[in-house]
């Protein structure tokens, strides 16, 4: 391959390169690069929004390079010093290697594990000294600190902002020291700490590394980010037909997003399908491809097969209108009632008339009859709302 | 003595004392308090400055107390960790302990060696690891630390403040906790971090330390503070007739501070005396009674008496004026030609006359006839001159 193509596999659905010459430098030594990205040790329950970085990590593999696959146990073994966050009780070391072994588990799905080294940096951290530290916390001032996004904000917000806080950026530069990392990758929220490495290294002699941030993934909503917390996430141990059902429930805009950050297509494989679809082609059909590809990785060719056809089956072919509507309806209190959704969708006139569809089985979401009258949705769900035969709706709770 | 009086003799010459109230009460346990001060582990050349601080100490060992002499050698064998300052190299343990040494011989002639214990933070920052030092961070937040004047100040005017710098204060308030301070002494300027470890000791379950904070003692300019660099100090191993003669240069004025700073008479005692002056008495009595005591101090009665004796045969009893005018001339420079100093000091009307004095022995500074023409004088010197028999000024280099 071509410096200019490897170029532009690496760039593939990148936020942002720094910097784009040194990569080139980098590249052409000719060895693998060293790629370094940074995970909490907290218990890994992975989504899909995860596994951009993951990708990213898996193409450079691809590429002949090797992957440092961090594991932040040193600060995690302090858990929250400031004795605020009792739900961030200190990890015991038992607790980081049963977390490693369950990342294993995951990112082994993504990642070519003869290729892959996972570190912890308490490896080196628990050999530091307070006098090392001190050395350390010198390197950068407060106003440095102060730069970055969210420490400003909290800073002029009134609100507190620890000591301890302020050297955590600097431990994570200075792990890219230990590992003479090339590259580093991280979400684009991680920006100033990746910086944080350059600066580091350079400090400390070592040509800076690479800095490679990936945007972070949309959830099924389209609007926020995939995220455990707002229910519109797919993670990568739920079933097949989860798995699958939600791949398809994401907008045909959304799609091409999934297919730049999660597909392994190349991008002329992925351009060439976007020219078809502007030419009519039904991009269900390409949600279908990801979907099977993404339930391929993450389980099997024949999951996926058969995901399809269960898919398929429920929605009998040619029933989901080319136009369904979408929409969004509103569940204040975190949760919406299924009478209140179908309202709120204007698939039903009144809360009397929803109840006794659902009595006649009329009703059916993502394909499914509802049976349950007081059946609740979550915040961030997206389904399709289905009433009788002909009327439909993409709905997104919000 | 009654608890009021052990109370005043605390406060005697003192800025501020928080909080009285726990004073009281720690007095009233009836053990000897553990009295703390930190010093700096650079070569010590102690002045009367320095003093005011062992001096309070010393009240306190006469009243039953125990002072732990803290030396900050765990910062100081880190140097200045930035390394922008090259004059602040890391210290070697043996250039601490002969540091120390030094400490021993020149803080003995005003603490009591028996209620005195020489400790050095190393012995536990030395054993702190990084973690350890994190959870210390994250006890106060930045801007908490913003609130110190010299950071608040530096920070507004985009001085950089190193993240380090930030831990120093933290250190010293731990260094209470282990110690078990119930007293910390220290220049007003060190309010802050004597506050430190108030907050520390609070936040590892201690009872918290008394804060007493010193004024710091002006220079015989009367102006600075007195400073080795500003030249207008009076060392502690000043030869005899230096010290004496230095404290006699004082302005009447300055005397009582000086008098309640670093005389160990007793405030009833120096009450008198300013009765005693206010009625007429001549001030120059008062001050050969401060410079007999400081020079017996820092080297024996035996000098004291021999020192004043040789001033009074210098100056011939009663040859100065009470009523010797008080002029400031200007050193640009940092320093002054005897020429230009006699002329802005109005003592001659030009520098041919400064001159033809000098050659006919008709200048005297201090009571010395000046001889040489290209004499030089550094600014923060204080001497009296004397053009003929009756022209004097006390003059300031300024």
């Amino acid at each position: 391959m071509i410096l200019q193509e490897t170029i532009d596999v690496i760039k593939r659905g990148c936020d942002e390169l720094l910097l784009e010459t040194e990569l080139n430098n980098k590249l052409a030594l000719g060895r693998p690069l060293r790629i370094k990205a940074g995970f909490d040790p907290t218990a890994p329950d992975l989504h899909l929004g995860h596994t951009v970085l993951l990708n990213k990590m898996r193409q450079l593999q691809e590429l002949g390079h090797h992957a440092l696959f961090l594991i932040g146990d040193f600060t995690g073994m302090i858990g929250d010093p400031t004795g605020k966050n009792t739900t961030r009780p200190p990890l015991t070391r038992e607790q980081v290697l049963e977390n490693a072994e369950s990342y294993r588990e995951q990112v082994f799905k993504v990642l070519d594990p003869d290729k892959t080294e996972i570190v912890f940096n308490s490896t080196w951290m628990d050999k530091f000294s307070a006098a090392d530290l001190i050395k350390l916390a010198a390197t950068h001032t407060v106003a440095r600190m102060l730069e970055r996004d969210d420490f400003g904000k909290r800073y002029k917000n009134n609100q507190a902002i620890a000591i301890h806080e302020f050297i955590y950026p600097l431990i994570q530069g200075y792990d890219s020291v230990t590992l003479k990392a090339d590259i580093e990758l991280g979400g684009s929220d991680q920006k100033f700490n990746l910086l944080m490495g350059r600066e580091l290294q350079k400090h400390y002699g070592q040509p800076p590394q690479c800095v490679l941030t990936m945007p972070l993934l949309l959830g099924l909503d389209g609007v926020n980010k995939m995220s455990k917390s707002l229910g519109n996430y797919i993670g990568i141990t739920e079933s097949p037909q989860e798995m699958f059902g939600k791949l398809m429930s994401v907008s045909d805009k959304l799609m091409w997003s999934y297919l730049e950050l999660l597909s392994f297509e190349s991008m002329s494989t992925i351009a060439k399908w976007r020219a078809e679809v502007e030419q009519g082609r039904n991009p269900r059909d390409i949600k279908v491809l990801l979907a099977q590809e993404i339930v391929t990785r993450f389980h099997s060719r024949a999951a996926a097969e058969m995901a399809l056809a269960e898919f398929e089956a429920r929605f009998k072919q040619g029933v989901l209108p080319e136009d369904m509507p979408e929409v969004s309806v509103s569940a204040s209190t975190g949760i919406i009632g299924i009478t209140q959704l179908l309202k709120q969708a204007g698939l039903v006139d009144s809360t009397s008339e929803a109840l006794r569809m659902i009595t006649q089985g009329a009703i059916k979401l993502d394909g499914e009859r509802v049976i349950d009258k007081t059946l609740q949705l979550q915040m961030g769900v997206v389904v399709v709302a289905q009433v009788g035969k002909r009327k439909f709706a993409r709905v997104t709770v919000s």
